[in-house]
């Protein structure tokens, strides 16, 4: 049983794992969950039923069953490589960013094609120029890239991505890119989310 | 007629805009744009309407009228301060990113509380102490503000936005922040965002 866990469920998973680890009763119920963490009765339900099936009537889940599939969900233990293209502020930001370990990830390396920020500093995440991409790639599994090149250049690093194997890419360019359906690409435009929330505003 | 525009509408305002002043009939329909930027006939109808209005049955817009609309919704010409409290890696990332100009949006400065990072550079945007917040957004008046500082500090921070008469919080953090209704309050939870690209990428 393996369901798509929408954006805002996933959110709640971490919560609701420290959560189950802070108590000590063998059987939870969504309902208690719900009211200890101030949330709706529906809405955590759903939530649980979508990483763990539903729970027996009037007993719920057995808590560590549920903590092992809400782990599982979060690939707690799991590390999953991933790198960015484009050692600019925002993609440095990225790198040195340590909330991703919350959910298993680990932005492990920096591409550029300037050769004036290559580092491999101790203690620091290192930056390589864009020849190593292909190798390092395969060599680290990675599966997960992140383009924060200027505009004029996205396309043609996330023509090197595929070709490196990645298949999911996280795009900060304002560029709608084009790649192989295999790849799925999540678009990230800061400066239309900032816009939304002034409209939304002074409306 | 003041709607509220959809994220997605939106950010597909200023394609329009510039599809607009490319072409040089008075007239122009919603279909005609579609077919022209390779968009879907409802989908252009719905988003033109949200800002304009219906257009006239087979005659369909005034373009000069659409382009007036269109800048009014962008506030094209105009610019609207914001600044960012927070100097780490992150906060220094959007100071410095231009792609806010598109919607007429200004990152003007950035606070910190480390005197080591207060710095008025020129050409620079500048870096100032907490101590100068209030007076600053009250003299340049402004009504946005951006969080990038760590968790700990994230509700203090907001606390201080709020009594400068800040009411639109974009928010970097993980916390839940609390603030009187009048504030609007975005999370932007990065983490998260990757974590569902990989989830959605393994499903």
């Amino acid at each position: 049983m393996q369901k798509i866990i929408s954006r805002a469920t996933l959110g709640r998973l971490p919560l609701y794992l420290s959560y189950l680890k802070s108590i000590d009763s063998e059987y939870i119920s969504s309902s208690a969950i719900a009211q200890d963490l101030d949330l709706g009765d529906v809405l955590v339900r759903k939530d649980l039923n979508s990483v763990c099936g539903q729970g027996k009537p009037k007993i719920g889940f057995q808590t560590k069953n549920l903590v092992k599939a809400l782990s599982k969900a979060l690939e707690v233990g799991k590390t999953t490589p991933a790198i960015v293209v484009g050692a600019g502020k925002l993609g440095m930001a990225l790198l040195d960013y340590s909330g991703f370990k919350d959910y298993g990830l680990d932005i492990i390396a920096a591409f550029d094609s300037d050769e004036s920020k290559f580092a491999e500093l101790n203690g620091q995440k290192p930056v390589y120029s864009m020849e190593n991409l292909n190798r390092f790639c395969r060599i680290h599994d990675v599966k997960l890239g992140i383009i924060t090149v200027p505009d004029r250049s996205a396309q043609s690093v996330c023509d090197a991505l595929v070709a490196c194997g990645i298949d999911a890419i996280w795009n900060f360019s304002s560029i709608i890119l084009s790649a192989p359906d295999r790849v799925t690409i999540s678009n990230e435009n800061l400066a239309l989310s900032l816009a939304h929330l002034h409209i939304s505003q002074n409306h």
